[in-house]
């Protein structure tokens, strides 16, 4: 029995025990920086397996380089909940702040540095609790009520495990070293950015990320290696200040960020087209002024920008942000900007899309889908660490794991079949062993 | 004694009572709408001293010409408030839903009508705690946490229930028709035009109203007998519908109402100025979308115009209509806009003015001020009802009944000195008096 | 000697007359519906060759369908100043007001109906005079300043000839019917509409334009059988008309166009991007108003939307009318639009593409490029003739006939290789005998 | 016979002559800094009077410090016109590139320093030919096209002539200074301000101003002494500057001044309401952009801004100069802003009117309208000579000198009734006497 074999078997036997830890994470489901009691969880596995390095707290996300950080106030009340749901002790006190996130490394010896991604957090979706719905008929329904596993990303998590399991029972047979990377706060761009800048993707030559998709259940295709395209993006958070006066009696006196708002929205979707592709500019939500016949003195509003390519995107961005300025300056105002979240434009490697077609087809046998780089609509930060990655000569992919979905991302009746949870333990570890073998 | 020297005497000798009431009022102080417990108490002693006819619930104000109502939640919190607070209980089920106010009718023969209007509502202020302010240190501060009277008319409501026992008193020798209108929702001018609308000033030949106002301690002046100016007003809230679409991924699907609330905020403060006078707009609060992805469908604006006349309030008024109306359907959305108060400008008449000014000097021995007819800065809802009387052939007028005043209204630390009460109660009945003797 | 090689023979044999009529057009370059001289030359030509018929004035274009037509005035100086330099007398009085443009037809007996489109029309551009310039040099650059042959039309309407005197002399192999539509105003996207409505491509079941096109001096490539894409477009003027008045005395009675105009250019600029493809918008120009101190009247805008797909551009351009619409009306204004130009994008039909590459190949020898259908990148109203055909389950082709050019098109230092003429014509009349033989 | 009879007998028998004068200067109008051949002429007369100190040329205004200069070669051309329409050759030399205006100066030993002022400038107007309209009927219509004495500076200029000489031969009974300024371009309030700025008004204790104004026939009064109000003014001619791109294929590569233009006037328009009183704004005229398909890089724009005060009118201006400089910032354009005509509000001190009007009612027997000091609506920039004075604790006043006439200030058939020329003569003069006797 080969290697691709052996593993082939050990995923397939822990199958029950995936299915198990998946409907633990989407019972317990938490939002982005709020992955307290999964990432407390996490650390513990990998620590029972006997990893050789756990990294968690302000080891994984550069503190500082996070976006979109809920308050301290949401933070401590989510911390609490995360031990009264049965967060592992020795772990969870490092995620206090929404230090969130786990690395797990795996020293072989000599030879290339395989890093993999894997994202852990929940969405902001009321999950479904009729019966028609698998995770309420079978009692896994998320406890959390707001949040819900509506994305896969409880899936995600459960195939790290997994694949930390294998590779720990074969790392005799690695040469290099093993890097999982569970990665907080991927809904809205917000997480991997801080930890790209920690330094846990410089020096990694291979980077695998994945991401479950639908299929018709009749496609016997079980993965798509690569991805491109998917739109580069910038998210911010405005806020203008200006200074409030009795719009009857002094209306002068005041300096009025509701003109600061219409300028900046009409500019903002007036940013020209670009001709190196598609651009895209929303101003999302809007609230401001405090009364009728008060001139506003404080506005906030919620926008976004994408581009086809990472320059397209920066065009926008920095056009957006010139407008933001200036319409506040015009009217005695001051403009605040926060960033968000932020994602590059994906390209997977061909070279290492190539590689999986082959470890799956003649290795695994598990049939590769048609198409092997797929379009990507949406935005996702795992191109931050690809970029470093790519930046530095190493090739790095997105795949697509295959699944019968059981409706759209982010809605609220989502679920997956989990026969794909074995399958994407395969397809990581049969590639990363081709690759330190 | 003549009957001026026994209006003086009674009011004179009711002044202990005057405070008495007027600090029941301020304590319990009720919001525009909500005034369940003060109407009530109202229609007791109006009913209690013998009145002919004492009007309430939706025989005060025509219920669907109320403006700014609140919502059905609120006005049935408000009632059981007002229930546990001591409300009359004959007369407060009336009240219910926000059918507040009282108008009491005294018969006295052949003769002129003559209306009064009293306002009695708070507004949405917390009041000081402090023990330099005196209704706090003297225990009349309002228990009802974020609404006070810190405009005074728990002072008005308190001159009205005066006005009606001095007049009870001398009906013999009065010939015509007493009404006495105790209005809500005057702040956010709300509540005149739904009396108005019910006809309660269809047949009046006289109309007075009036609002405390601060001097100076050393000044001697009871009362500016008229008023003009204050601007006319117009006061809307604004509901854009559109329709929501992913902004990154067909943002052509959405109808968005951004674009819609920029483009009206902009042309309505670029609406022309106006060479027949002053003119005012704002946009005091804006609110739309749901996230900072998805094309936003729907926005709420609180707007509010006003005009040195009346003809220039309508011009600004017409012309706001018109942008909000084009603004939403330039981007396929609709628009909905709620009256929510209005105001017309007040011209008092002088043959009025002079024949209060004769009153209070030659029969009261109450110092008048100076300048008879004084220019008023706000927007009063009186307004509605004087332009009612006076297209009718009737006079009207808006008087400044004096007093020292420790904070400007609004204020949460806003108080007045009580002897303006019978001195009020005297000014009122003594012109009364003086017409219908 | 077989009919492909009698063509070859006979456009090699007339290579000198077609660069002596390509000059000729060269140096009386006519702008669009100027082409008075160009017309009545062409006209003359048909009928002394003896085609069946030839229509000329309003049987071309219908009248009221072109846009973009210039003034009375202009169009009666510049029917001057072609009859002064050598319209032909009896074809050119049917020009008069800008009714130019010729269609000859050849009645071949039963089969299909072959169309050619030719453009005739120069640009707007003040031709080089440095003799480094060949036109310039040799002699035949443009003697009227301000229009010139700067995008090789004056190669269109000479390969049109030279296509029918071969035609003319092949008749009896053909079977079927043949349209030469030699169109005005191509420039400005302006003519092709008005021949579409007047008819005359109902009922054609094969149509073939074509362009010159660059290519490097090493390639011998002689054409590019097929284009696609090219973007929709719709070009318009836009007229705004208010009222004036004084803006310091009395604003309030303007109707102020400079609102209805800032308005609507934030807001054409802000239409939704679209998922579609690619779109544009441009404000090109905008003069409005009369005098520092007035309310201005009148304003005057000219526009132009861009959409990948025609559905695409239709969406910007209604949505653009209703913003143009609706800013008049919030200021009380009128918006008058008026459509300048108009284009389609580009699809050649695959069949009809590959028979041209075949005949080149195989017939004539001449060798065609490897992409045999390339990207379009401006804008061709010969898409509007193409997309008629199309509807009713005709062929068409746009082809890129290939020639070194002196600098880019539109450029005053614009020229190309004249070899480019008897190739072309080869081209046509190969693909017509092969389709009609 | 005392002085005041004598100035009186003076000017009534000079009528004939301010006749003859006025419509030669009618006659050959001249707009602002083109009033050549008029200063010329004025300065011969005032020299051949006799007057101290005639001074002409860059002694009357600063050069740099005039606003809304013409081009050089417009005044180039308009000084040839003025040679030839016989300008005095010693005098018009000095007026080359417009340099005009006079100042005349009579020392008469110790006393106050009286200033009068005198604006000569036409408008840019085309005269009524009809013989209906008198200047045509008599031959005294403009001859320059396009050029029109339509608003009585004609007048003006020959009032201040009549002056000279009365004060002239009066000169032994007054004491103290007599300053007369012939002031140009008052049309666009263009040229005080570079008279103030060259130092005439230092040290000045008097200034009178007066401007012809229409009256009733029956009524007999011939002057109102003062006047107040007037808007104070700042008008103001932009450019704003970007870059060119192809709107179809590069879009993005702009710098689009439309985005520029659109979003000012919007805001411009926006700028608040001040509630110390009348304010205005107007952008006049926009002229933007190159062509339909080229992103804009230039546009012009005419725009003022007026204050029933100067601090109102400050507020305005600097809040527009803010939007205007944002604007283009914003997308990345730059703008100028060129300063063309400013004016201050007008106050004229009432001492001074008194004296007027005691010296017209007990000296010259010319009755004096009842309104002393009347409004003023609009804009007259002898307003910043009065400051000037006012600042330094003199006395100025603008009057009204009244006439019949036959249509309103520059409308093209503008004419008056020539008695005031005398009255106005008599006023001056009398007033002066009062002041320096």
């Amino acid at each position: 029995m080969d290697i691709y074999e052996q593993i082939t078997k050990m995923a397939d036997e822990m199958s029950g025990d995936l299915t198990t830890q998946r409907r633990d994470f989407h019972k317990f489901a938490e939002k982005g920086w709020f992955e307290m009691r999964t990432s407390s969880i996490i650390a513990r596995r990998l620590t029972d397996m006997g990893f050789d390095e756990v990294l968690v707290g302000d080891q994984v996300c550069k503190k500082e380089a996070r976006m979109g950080v809920p308050s301290d106030e949401e933070l401590e009340a989510q911390y609490e909940r995360a031990v009264a749901q049965g967060a592992d002790p020795e772990f969870v006190p490092f995620t206090k702040g929404g230090m969130t996130g786990v690395v797990g490394i795996l020293h072989c010896g000599e030879g290339p540095t395989v890093a993999m991604r894997f994202d852990i957090d929940a969405l902001g979706v009321i999950e479904e609790k009729d019966a028609s719905h698998r995770p309420a008929n079978e009692g896994f329904g998320s406890v959390n009520e707001g949040f819900m596993h509506a994305c896969g990303h409880d899936g995600h998590a459960t195939i790290g495990l997994g694949v930390a399991k294998v590779l720990m029972s074969i790392r005799e047979s690695l040469h290099g070293t093993v890097k999982l990377i569970f990665q907080p706060a991927e809904e809205g761009v917000r997480g991997a950015k801080a930890i790209v800048e920690n330094g846990h993707l410089d020096g990694v030559n291979y980077l695998i990320g994945s991401h479950v998709s639908d299929k018709d259940a009749a496609d016997p295709a079980a993965v798509i290696p690569g991805s491109y395209g998917s739109l580069a993006t910038s998210k911010y958070d405005v806020t203008f200040r200006g200074l409030s006066a009795h719009a009857g009696g002094s209306p002068e006196l005041g300096k009025n960020v509701m003109l600061a708002v219409a300028t900046s929205i009409l500019n903002l979707y007036a940013i020209p087209r670009h001709s190196g592709g598609i651009s895209r500019i929303n101003v999302g939500t809007v609230a401001a002024g405090s009364g009728r016949n008060v001139i506003a003195d404080e506005a906030h509003m919620e926008i976004e920008v994408r581009g086809e390519t990472t320059e397209v995107n920066k065009f926008v961005e920095d056009y957006a942000l010139s407008i933001l300025e200036n319409s506040a300056k015009m009217h005695g105002c001051t403009c605040e900007t926060k960033l968000m979240g932020a994602a590059y434009s994906l390209a997977s490697d061909e070279a290492l899309i190539n590689r999986i077609k082959t470890v799956c087809e003649e290795h695994l046998h598990l049939p590769v889908a048609k198409e092997i780089n797929s379009k990507n609509g949406g935005s996702e930060d795992v191109s931050y660490m690809m970029r470093r990655v790519q930046e530095q000569g190493g090739q790095a992919t997105f795949m697509r794991v295959l699944t019968k979905e059981s409706a759209p991302g982010h809605n609220r009746r989502f679920d997956f079949d989990e026969q794909v949870l074995p399958n994407a333990v395969k397809i990581f570890c049969g590639t990363v062993y081709d690759i330190m073998k």
